[in-house]
């Protein structure tokens, strides 16, 4: 199993200010490339924090992605933080500023010093396309380092498809049903003890005065997934509950 | 300074198929505490996962929160890793047997084995109050044990409020400007350098067709980072742009 770390860099998430979406985003993409994001850690704009989260990170899992930091302004120093982990120096990387030359040549301002500084990189990285804005995302090693805007990761993201070495995709089948979890709980265990090799989640909801849940069956195995949700529907039915395929 | 951690503990989550809002929920509220939210980690429903996480963490900051993991199926497992964590056998808390029975007394079903697993917690805990369901949340040592579901631990975070011990409140002042916040990179960090005790982070957007930046001052002392706001604000209008007071 292939498997992936994100270390979400920044005030902003855990001032509460910003609502993080790169975790879900990351998530939903490391599915399709057959990784699963075994970890996610949210540190500060604090140089020794990165260092540290990064150097744990980076040797526990086979990828890890960095979202946040990558701007021009002083509180932008993932680059700064990832060289020191790995020990290496931040240089300018030539073909990011080429990119940020040609982006900012007809634009006020020029390619000004607080721009220059999009260019930097830890030595011997290369970079990841960014086709939304000007400055290019960073690979160094194992390490992905991607922007903080949403879009801008998601973009990055999309040219990254593909190239990435994973196993099989992880395959999920929901089954929901008007039923109280707690009501369930028996033959949920009982399921999951009978498919070695999946996962079954369940979550709960109260909507619109009713209680339901909705029961997520995972496995990278995709006929085994879809074997014990069969199952689990029949164990559904038989106790009382209409099995609502794809969930509520 | 007082600070807390979060335990995210959910495979939905690291899925992709649940958005995370407890982030951003507990760090406003503690934030209002006088407490910050200095670290988060996402980790899957993994016993190990779960009991390294905790044992790093509580031991590292003056508070833990944990969400998730507490409801009655086979994959609530939060309460049994954290008295793992702890070195402690889990046990039936008395008034929490009492408030679930109450619970559940009129409901089809009463109180099931799968329902009374809601009331087990880490020996030497104590309940934390939750106005919405049944099952409590629970208070071990400087950890808080609470729901996963965004309303229920709100409401549970409700009934804490004013509880806990913490310093001053963080107070920050958002300035917006329609710049690009390259344009403004060296009179954000002068401005910051100035005012010691204050962080100054910087969030561009576009929006509309139009570049901006909010540009947040952060810092529990209020009158300082008032002070830092009107500077700031004085420096963007030398520099050609309108500071528009609370952000864009």
């Amino acid at each position: 199993m292939w498997t992936a770390a994100l270390a979400v860099i920044g005030d902003e998430i855990l001032s509460g200010r910003t609502q993080d979406k790169n975790v879900a985003q990351l998530a939903l993409w490391l599915n399709e490339q057959g990784i699963r994001l075994a970890e996610v850690r949210i540190v500060p704009d604090v140089t020794e924090r990165i260092v540290e989260t990064v150097n744990n990170l980076r040797s526990n899992h086979d990828y890890l992605f960095t979202t946040g930091g990558i701007g021009p302004t002083h509180d932008d120093i993932t680059v700064d933080a990832i060289a020191a982990a790995l020990g290496v120096p931040v240089v300018i990387h030539p073909a990011a500023r080429k990119l940020l030359e040609d982006y900012y040549r007809d634009r006020p301002g020029g390619l000004s010093e607080a721009r220059l500084r999009m260019a930097r990189v830890p030595e011997g990285a290369e970079l990841i396309e960014n086709p939304t804005s000007g400055a290019p995302g960073v690979r160094v090693g194992n390490i992905f380092i991607l922007a903080g805007v949403p879009h801008i990761a998601a973009a990055m993201l999309d040219g990254l498809a593909g190239k990435l070495k994973g196993g099989r995709p992880m395959v999920s089948v929901t089954i929901g049903a008007r039923a109280p979890e707690s009501d369930v709980a028996d033959l949920l265990r009982e399921t999951e003890a009978a498919h070695p090799g999946v996962a079954i989640g369940s979550y709960p909801f109260f909507r619109d005065g009713l209680y339901g849940s909705n029961f997520v069956v995972r496995s990278d195995d995709g006929e085994l997934a879809r074997r014990c949700g069969e199952q689990l529907a029949a164990a559904l039915r038989n106790a009382g509950y209409e099995p609502i395929e794809g969930g509520i």
